[in-house]
Order: structure tokens, then C-alpha cells, then sequence
């Protein structure tokens, strides 16, 4: 097995109800949050019509994922979620072994 | 580091455009498919507003997710995919090395 090219935090969720109470803001915060973390990649984020919200984090390291997951205003956030927010999330820390990317030729983009 | 507990594709996806073109209907019979391959865990998908689309899978091994990859529908159908659907797409092979879930209790469900 070769080393990780790099790490992926999974975090899929089914939101409680759809009141709010301080929910968009807390969210943005904590990206805003996560992306000054030390090791901090990049981040993706996608909720459906259904209900199911899917966040991946992207880090350089396990110890990054960690630091920010003891990061004492991501732990009220996270508290927070358990309370008021969520029915139920997954959160999956990755070892991301093989990447492939695909970008359409700019020409292309519009044809 | 332990071994890992299952694995994980991360495949997150912008749109060339809105327009179908037999989209919708490949991609459903793609999460039919998958579901039927020998190792397969599980699928979630979720695609927000911004058109960003997020679609991780859950496969019990490597050579379970190498054997969808070059399973003879679906090589069709990522080739559709960089043809006519995807403006930029990256696809992840993932090593699940944590995994914490939470689920309210059922009797604080609509509480």
C-alpha cells in the first residue's frame, strides 16, 4: 500500500427539521473556521432536496483532522448538532489513496 | 495504522449544463448496477443548488471497487460522462480509517 496522497473527512447528515436556530449560521462559521486550520485542503459541500447533506474536508494530515476536531468553538458546533440539529450523520475519516480528475477543455465549454 | 475499517469513493461532479441528454435515467441505473456488484456497502448522493454534486460509495474492498471501475456498462457510461454530462469532475479511492455516527433517539425525534 503506498502512502495517502492526502486525508478526507466524510460527513453526511439528515437535518432534524427544517428550523433553522442558528443552523446556516454555525455552518458558515465553521467553514469559514475550518479553512483557516492548519493543513487544510479544500472542502465540498452538497445538501438535496431529500434532506441528506454530504460535506467532504480535505487535509494534509491525520494530525490536522484531529487538531480541528478538538478545536474548542468547532466542539459547541458539534454539540450544537447533537442537540438541536441532526437526526443522525456519519463522519468518516479517509485515507485518500487514488485520485482522478477530469476538466473539460475550455473550448469545449460551451459548445 | 490499523487496517481499514471499509472503503470509500468520493466522486464529486460539476454539470456541463442543465440539459438531460439521458442523465438522470444513466445515473439511476448506474446506483442499480452498483448496488448489485459483488462488495458493494452503500451509496449517498447529494447535489445542491450551485450544481455541485457529491456521490460517495461504499465497497468492502479494493478489488471491489477496481472490478465496478471496469465494469463494461459503466465504462460507457463514464465515457457519456466526460463526453456530454461533467464540466470537471474528481474521483477518489478512499481508505475508511474512523468512522463515529450518531442517531437521536427515537423518542426525541419530533420532540
Amino acid at each position: 500500500m503506498t502512502a495517502p496522497l492526502h486525508y478526507a473527512v466524510i460527513f453526511t447528515s439528515l437535518r432534524r427539521t427544517a428550523s433553522e436556530d442558528g443552523y446556516a449560521e454555525t455552518a458558515a462559521r465553521m467553514e469559514e473556521l475550518a479553512r483557516a486550520q492548519p493543513g487544510f485542503l479544500g472542502i465540498e459541500s452538497a445538501r438535496g432536496e431529500d434532506g441528506l447533506g454530504i460535506t467532504v474536508s480535505y487535509w494534509e494530515s491525520l494530525d490536522a483532522i484531529a487538531a480541528w476536531g478538538r478545536h474548542a468553538e468547532h466542539l459547541l458546533a458539534q454539540q450544537s448538532g447533537r442537540e438541536k440539529w441532526y437526526q443522525i450523520y456519519s463522519l468518516r475519516v479517509c485515507s485518500v489513496m487514488q485520485l482522478r480528475e477530469f476538466r473539460r477543455p475550455c473550448a469545449e465549454g460551451s459548445s
